[in-house]
């Protein structure tokens, strides 16, 4: 069994949506669990505030016994800066979940709430794998030609070269994990010839085509925005985290242009909706966080019950294929190199 | 009557793919203009090989006075710097579709070949609106809400806080050239808060607070990735020409994704496809390159002949619409202020 410790209070919907999730996942809740199939077994723990989930879980039919309710008083708020609400408490809710992942009660953690606060927290409370001088948010975009991970998605705005080549490492790790044999890197950036781009590809591109092959990485060179959609020229893409969370953020509007528009072409919105709802709860609803010593899925604030139990399954899956151990393995390739 | 320069030997399949457009533009071709309805009259001017030009035409049945052909022999490489074989040589067909613009034979001029080029040739033969330090291709993505102004989406890959005020003005005067009354602008970001994004954008954000409103330009603070294809939020949005190429890029390759996995959804590809080709052929097909004294359109090279025709009447609307005078007092306004 894996165990996964999930953020009660994190989300736009929190606590409610998620106690739908938890119900998803048990199998008292409404609707079945969007992941369909075969369920590998989750052990969960929730954790928050201990009466909010007994009420919320009972309300939902969720037998006593069913999940471990680990008690954290407060969610980390949205406003103002995560770390020092993390530093000024040590009952928020994501800084207890991450305290069961460190000292081995938990294989994963996932929140749906503040970014920011996850992030911090996963730092603060596991530590960053040797190498990684600061963790990004790969999210897996479900491509036409098979899955691409897109590194950073938004949890290092400014990044060097250098942490672009960690972010490729731990990226290449992280599409081998979900078991993609002998992925290939590209360089996110304008035109796919080399010395197109800014400053910073044209640093970084040098950087990785330099040392990537020498370990044993393919290396693709620039790849463009559409080929993260597209997913012919590499299955791992990497960028700084402003590049990589604006492109996120377009990708999933222009879907839900076409979706409206190809809706009203069809004359049935039905099955366009459909697919924009089975994308959102694909691999596509988690953030991994890449680069901290334990399994970290941060999901959108707004997600729904199916996109939560969607976030659950991927942190599971993620410490089966032993990611963190991938992770330092492919760090330590430069290192060694 | 509009005059418009076309630039036969710019674009992947050109000529023979130039060619075929304007026998469309001039209702000699094989099927109709894409724009469709009424077309307004655009008087062509064909800069390339005479005699490359008059054979190509005559086999589509254009006849012989039906657009006017000026001699340019060669077309700008697309490898190596565009900026010494535009020095090297007077007789490039990029230049010389210029030099028609700059003396007034022509209104606009356009191309679908090398951007770098295109942009050299207008920078070095028009010259810049007084205020912009260098220009920002702009393209109309047809969002959900009305039309977006996308500034820039590529001329210059490396920006500071006041480049992109000055984009910020170029694209609220095109935006209102193309007919909004009162665009609102917004600065591409992650996160709608105030303090989100990279080091460029906080920075940026704090400029554009400051320096817009007090100009009579409505300004929306950080607008995201989804905005642009969603258009709920600003009518204009500016950003450094990597971070807005990379977006646009994503924003087609999502499109694609979108019409593949909805045809099949619907069991017939058409309707999608259909939406995937109007879309081109929409103002999206072309980029304007605002900021210098002259139209210019800049279109796909793999552009097809109702993207160049849709190019052309890109072109021929602005110049109607003196898109140049208007940039040249949005860029005042600041100078003054």
């Amino acid at each position: 069994m894996t165990t996964v410790a999930l953020d009660l209070l994190g989300g736009d919907g929190a606590p409610a949506v998620v106690a739908d999730a938890i119900a998803r996942l048990v199998g008292t809740g409404d609707g079945s669990d969007a992941s369909g199939g075969v369920t590998p077994a989750v052990d969960l723990i929730v954790v928050g505030p201990v009466d909010v989930a007994h009420a919320l879980l009972s309300e939902r039919g969720v037998p006593i016994d069913a999940v471990r309710i680990v008690a954290a008083a407060r969610g980390a708020a949205m406003a103002g800066n995560p770390l020092s609400t993390l530093r000024a408490h040590d009952d928020v809710t994501v800084s207890v979940a991450v305290g069961l992942v460190a000292d081995g009660q938990a294989d994963a953690w996932v929140s749906v709430g503040h970014t920011g606060a996850a992030v911090a927290a996963a730092v603060l409370g596991l530590g960053r794998v040797a190498g990684m001088s600061r963790p990004a948010l790969a999210v897996v975009v479900p491509a036409l030609a098979g899955s691409v991970v897109l590194v950073d998605a938004g949890a290092a705005p400014d990044a060097t070269p250098d942490v672009l080549r960690q972010f490729a490492l731990a990226g290449w790790a992280y599409a081998r994990a979900l078991g993609t044999d002998d992925p290939i890197v590209g360089l996110l950036s304008i035109g796919s010839e080399d010395g197109k781009g800014d400053r910073l590809r044209k640093s970084t591109h040098d950087l990785l085509a330099e040392s990537l092959p020498g370990i044993g990485i393919r290396y693709a060179g620039p790849v463009e925005g559409n080929d993260v959609a597209l997913g012919t020229r590499a299955q791992v893409v990497v960028t700084d985290g402003f590049t990589g969370n604006v492109l996120l953020k377009g990708i999933e509007g222009a879907v839900r242009w076409a979706a409206h528009r190809m809706g009203a072409a069809y004359g049935d919105p039905e099955p366009a909706r459909r697919i924009v709802r089975e994308t959102a709860t694909s691999e596509f609803a988690g953030g991994m966080l890449l680069g901290v010593s334990g399994i970290t899925v941060v999901g959108h604030g707004a997600g729904t019950p199916d996109e939560i139990c969607a976030c659950v399954h991927l942190a599971a899956r993620a410490a089966r294929m032993n990611l963190v151990d991938g992770t330092r393995s492919a760090l330590a390739k430069v290192v060694r190199s």
